[in-house]
């Protein structure tokens, strides 16, 4: 497998003023592309340090991002010049696009702008589409393929789908790594762990690619993410898609309804399709999780013709006033009760005039928590024509993490309702 | 000054499946105590990588997070010790508290546990109370101070703050620095920088400390935070914190309003502290934000007493049903539009029953822009019982940037009328 080395270059990295999002999606790049990263690494603004860093490690490609502006400090081309022992040349389409984006700005480009097509000669120019710092790709004298794109997230992101993936994919003859990603929510990873790892072993027996099978698991309360990935093994042999596949009815018999999809989209997305698929219209009532769930759906595009709206019933007269829950119930179970959600629930069917509801409502904390009903401690509850289903959970986490997690359990216990009704199953979905 | 090295330990760090936020607290944390953070490296779980990555650069300082756990690829005492050349040791006062831990939780210890309280001979042992994993503290034979934290980043920050920090603190006697923060929103980095680099300009003559007064941006749009550090200039002379607040009448009568506040604390919790101190509850109405506004109030602890609720009016039946906004305004003018905006804005102070309420609409994107209203237009208002005000912005980015983009100005402009009314100012506020 060959090697890789991510460098991310700014001060502002390393004074923490920006976290460092890059490393991680270049990190997942390279891996899905089959290099094997060995080092991150993030340095300061300065020559020196910056051609160390290119220079002083064997490894196959080194991805940089960031030092590709217009200013002073911005001094990645002339290091990896001085890296491969080129001289840096002026790249006439490279400073003609430059102007070009200023010109669709209606503005001239200024002076120190055309710093920014000065490259080192010989190299590959990675075009920037969406911004004025081009990238680059040079080999260095001793072997290792570098290829420099700029540290603004969008742009980088961008250049390397479109510029520097397809040139690895040439240069290293990369093969497709198949892989395939099982979403659950409802176990922690190690109780995955125990359900999926006999089903492998097992597996692993059938053939050299299954052999070589990676396994791994993505966690983020309280969603877990288990990862397959067709490695090469023995002779080069790979799992193919199918072998892959083949996991899907073992880990689902294992999983059961903890596992409700399978590919890149997230549940909120899986959930606006499942409804849009049904002609069901969705709200949402929450009061702990403050909005969480609402903003969660509407941050997919195209969720106006499923998500009719939602009310944060954070002061009781709220509840009562909009949702119509009882005076009765409020004072005799508290806000934080089975009858209260169900009333929410059905109150926001009504309210909003939506097909489904989901209703939380909880002890976030840090205070109202109390021994019987301490912080965490959330009631949610699902309606629709037919019924209204209620279920209490106990949270752990501090006031985000149980607003983090209370506004997800409530997207899976819609999901879950889906699935009761037979509108929505365990299918493969990307994007 | 000192100079340090932030070592993050962990394959899931280079294979992205684990964004590294534990380096930008770190690096924070650095440059407040006054280090110059040279180099940020990410190694794998090898202990020839960890050994080399503690042992081949010449720094003051080295922090390391990960690593720290009871399984096999967990090696960073194992590494540590071998840089420092000494041997593993197991400390009985660890092995007793990570027993204790467990007795806690009402388990007993896994076997594999007590791997964690082999420490290298001689190291400053650096207690967890909220986790199994025991940190340490040693100097290298180059002269390196090395601090070892675990990866989890709630325990990482709570060692840090409460054993590494004060070690630093006397080891390299390290004084305070006053610093200011100032926190923006309406101008970005450059229109600030303009205003404020005269500013500070003219005062570095004043004193040697103003002189070494350093500046940096931080810039999240539409936020920027303006921060004034006071490092030592000539003869180790440092800014006062008197000398810095001297910054805040020139710094406001230049930015303006857009200036909304100074110190640590983010606008929501000074928009809800201004309210409480009014006695004003708060509402919300949102469309194109779909419930960000509600959650980023109530992530606050103890919104309820001034955030009444809010409602999510995505589709137009709901903006019409529960906000009483008129059919003929969206007939007439569409749902982003002024009139909208308005009478969801008082449809939420009467449906919610609050003083003060902000809507907002607008065209999140992809769809759904025109020539007249493109993506990115977004209608918002402000009523009280005074008055209701109205702005228009055209905002830029994909869905998600100006969903959050949106949600921040509606925020502040629920400010700007506190301002207007003499109930808010800027002023000092942490936390």
């Amino acid at each position: 497998m060959p090697t890789a080395q991510i460098l991310t270059i700014g001060d502002e990295l390393l004074s923490g003023d920006t976290v460092n999002t890059n490393l991680a999606y270049l990190g997942e790049r390279c891996r899905r592309l089959g290099f094997e990263v060995v080092r991150a690494l993030s340095v300061r603004d300065r020559i020196p340090e910056i051609v160390a860093a290119v220079g002083d490690v064997a490894v196959d490609l080194c991805l940089v991002s960031g030092g590709l502006g217009p200013t002073s400090d911005d001094l990645t081309a002339e290091a990896v010049a001085l890296a491969a022992g080129v001289p840096l040349v002026r790249d006439a389409a490279s400073e003609a696009a430059i102007a070009a984006m200023f010109a669709s700005f209606g503005r001239p480009m200024p002076d120190i702008n055309r710093k920014q097509a000065d490259l080192p000669a010989g190299c590959d120019v990675l075009p920037n589409p969406v911004g004025t710092a081009p990238g680059f790709a040079a080999s260095l004298p001793r072997g290792t393929y570098v290829a420099c794109m700029p540290g603004v997230p969008r742009e980088m992101k961008k250049m390397m789908a479109e510029q520097v993936e397809p040139r690895l994919r040439r240069r290293f003859a990369l093969p497709d790594i198949p892989r395939r990603v099982y979403r659950l929510i409802g176990r922690g990873e190690s109780a995955v762990a125990v359900e999926v790892e006999p089903i492998l072993a097992a597996a692993r027996a059938r053939s050299p690619g299954l052999a070589a099978v990676y396994l791994h698991y993505r966690a983020a309360t309280p969603q877990v993410l288990l990862i397959l990935e067709a490695l090469a093994g023995e002779g080069g042999a790979r799992a193919t898609e199918e072998e892959l596949r083949s996991f899907d009815a073992p880990f689902q018999a294992a999983l059961r309804s903890s596992l409700y999809g399978i590919g890149e989209a997230e549940l909120e997305v899986r959930v606006l399709a499942a409804c849009r698929r049904a002609g069901l219209t969705l709200a949402t009532a929450e009061s702990c999780t403050g909005g969480q769930v609402a903003a969660r759906l509407t941050a997919v595009a195209g969720a106006s013709d499923v998500f009719a709206g939602g009310v944060v019933a954070y002061a009781n007269s709220v509840k009562t006033g909009i949702l119509g829950v009882s005076e009765d119930s409020l004072a005799g179970h508290g806000a934080v009760s089975e009858p209260v959600a169900r009333e929410m629930a059905e109150g926001a069917r009504r309210a909003l005039g939506a097909d489904l509801a989901v209703a939380i409502t909880g002890i976030a904390g840090p205070g109202g928590g109390t021994p019987e009903k301490p912080v965490g401690t959330v009631d949610f509850a699902v309606a629709d024509a037919e019924t209204c289903t209620h279920k209490r959970v106990q949270l752990w986490g501090d006031r985000a993490l149980i607003q983090h997690t209370a506004g997800i359990v409530a997207l899976k216990l819609v999901w879950d309702r889906l699935v009761a009704r037979g509108l929505a199953q365990v299918e493969e979905l990307d994007g």
